[in-house]
């Protein structure tokens, strides 16, 4: 067959399977769309108080779990992708801060030093109800900064919005020397990590590409 | 004084300094963008080829450093960012492919393997007329594909148009499994790097972001 009609060329197939993103995080959603892929959102509902578990590691993932199901349930043909993350500096989980006091204690205990950023991830294929998990730790090594520093970035109000009181790509990104790992693991989901855990159910990570146009 | 008029609160006053970017790289752009800095972007014209250096790490210095040069001769109040990234692997430099067939040996070579991204930074005061540079070198490790996978990544065209014939967060992000240094120096610059550079000049990078609305 030709195309005849009026549609724009192009170089490869619209996505063969489509995407569900078990997040609101609009950091999440961006690295996905950076990356070619065009998921539908679904915020999950989670009351991620509610949910303990023995360490940080053994956290993101059941609450990667958690979040993937919780839409799965909802929806119909599609691969759902469920992520949570946390930073854990000298023992302790750090999520958002829960005042400006906080951040800027936060921020002058890490600078100089590192944490992991652990996220996790689940993936659910509703086509067969099979999902795989796992988790990526990344290491941040924090600059050494000044206070005027902290001050002047306290003041963008970023920290308070996100976990660890920090980002990768953002307002804090010039006081962050480095990582060891998958940096996008870091700014919302690693798609390194999204891509094994799909080979496992037999699907590849190619097939949930939106077109190039798109 | 009260703000009475119609203009919105910004937390923090406007730049104090102006930023001009030395390159035409829209992911250097992002970059700068992302994290609160709003450059006037200039061309410099210098003609990459016609550049020697004895390593990969001197050349990206060297061509960021008359980037930035050329564009300083031309402007007045500014402070001046330059730079340029190049990929090592197994010795030698990878600028961007010449051809898809060779951006698909490149992959293929690379896959399982890791490469060294080399980015030189240049920044230039225009007040005083001081210069500092640098470069940052970072491990990227790269994931193994298969021979689909690299096909579907090569119909998207992206491999043709960046050096090293992939992206960290674009549509080869998948098939990257880490990095080892600032991942924003994959992408296009390390604004850690520029912070530090900045500082040898009396420059607080702070003082070059723009206001929280831009």
């Amino acid at each position: 067959m030709t195309l005849t009609g009026g549609s724009p060329p192009t170089l490869f197939p619209v996505a063969e399977r489509s995407l569900v993103l078990a997040s609101a995080s609009p950091a999440r959603l961006r690295v996905l769309r950076d990356a070619g892929f065009d998921p539908k959102v679904v915020m999950s509902g989670v009351d991620e108080d509610a949910v303990e578990a023995p360490d940080t590691k053994s956290l993101v993932t059941v609450l990667a779990t958690l979040k993937a199901r919780a839409v799965a349930d909802r929806t119909g043909d599609a691969v759902v992708i469920g992520c949570d993350s946390m930073l854990e500096f000298d023992g302790e989980p750090h999520g958002k801060p829960s005042s400006v006091d906080q951040a800027r204690a936060w921020l002058q205990a890490m600078r100089g030093g590192s944490g992991t950023l652990y996220t996790g991830h689940c993936v659910i294929d509703e086509r067969t109800g099979r999902e795989a998990s796992g988790v990526v730790a990344t290491v941040v090594r924090f600059g050494v900064t000044s206070d005027a520093e902290l001050d002047a970035y306290l003041a963008t109000g970023e920290a308070m919005m996100v976990a660890g009181a920090f980002t990768l790509d953002g307002r804090s990104a010039p006081f962050i020397d480095g990582v060891d790992g998958d940096p996008a693991s870091v700014i919302g989901l690693s798609l390194a990590k999204v891509r094994a855990l799909l080979a496992t159910l037999d699907i590849s990570i190619t097939d949930l590409w939106a077109t190039v146009a798109s």
